[in-house]
């Protein structure tokens, strides 16, 4: 079921069908971001905060190239370039118990240039709606 | 192989013995920071940056929290906090083809004010010599 759930994933990030993400995320997910300490809590916010990343990160030039796997979940490495600064990054999924939902989803990114790019275009993403 | 490459490296984190870093690295290792872009390449600055950062942020408190693996390596997930900033981060790390050293060594950090802390204390680290 966790591979199952990890392909949806990768599913998600070529189709970028929003519903298909929705549908994957357990109730009370939980996202952390890779400039702010606190966790956002439940469905709505992570769901807001991942189709945010999707809009600024994903599309043409993004690209998975690593992937690592545990009983719980994956740790999947992301390459990006934006306004000429090299985006190097993971993301850090966790599944329910049954394998089936993302409960958990973490995201680091380095180097520093990147993040200070990422926290402003993530801002001007969000307050877009 | 792998495992037993792995074990060293946990090995040496607690023990925080240099010879023991020393003889797990490849020749040809490459460091890769959370705050600059650009390869550290060899086995002598690999060492340096891994030394100076198991003196900021190895030793009490420093905990890994998950484990991850490929076939060629693992991800390790750390914690730890330093003047009241939760620091929390990934060791990426990849094996030779035999699985018995390490040729690749990437960290990422977050948040933003764990890494622009991790900055300052590394440089001052470095400074030391």
């Amino acid at each position: 079921m966790r591979k199952a759930a990890l392909d949806r994933w990768y599913g998600y990030m070529k189709s970028h069908d929003p519903k298909a993400l929705w549908d994957l995320l357990h109730p009370d997910a939980v996202f952390e971001s890779p400039v702010v300490h606190t966790p956002q809590r439940g469905r709505e916010i992570t769901f807001k905060y991942l189709c945010g990343a999707e809009k600024v990160l994903g599309g043409a030039g993004f690209t998975y190239v690593g992937e690592w796997l545990s009983d719980k979940g994956a740790v999947l490495e992301f390459e990006k370039e934006i306004e000429g600064i090299k985006i190097n990054g993971v993301d850090i999924i966790t599944f329910s118990d049954d394998g089936s939902l993302i409960t958990h989803f973490k995201v680091m990114v380095r180097p520093l240039k990147a993040i200070n790019l990422l926290h402003r275009l993530m801002g001007e993403q969000l307050a877009k709606g």
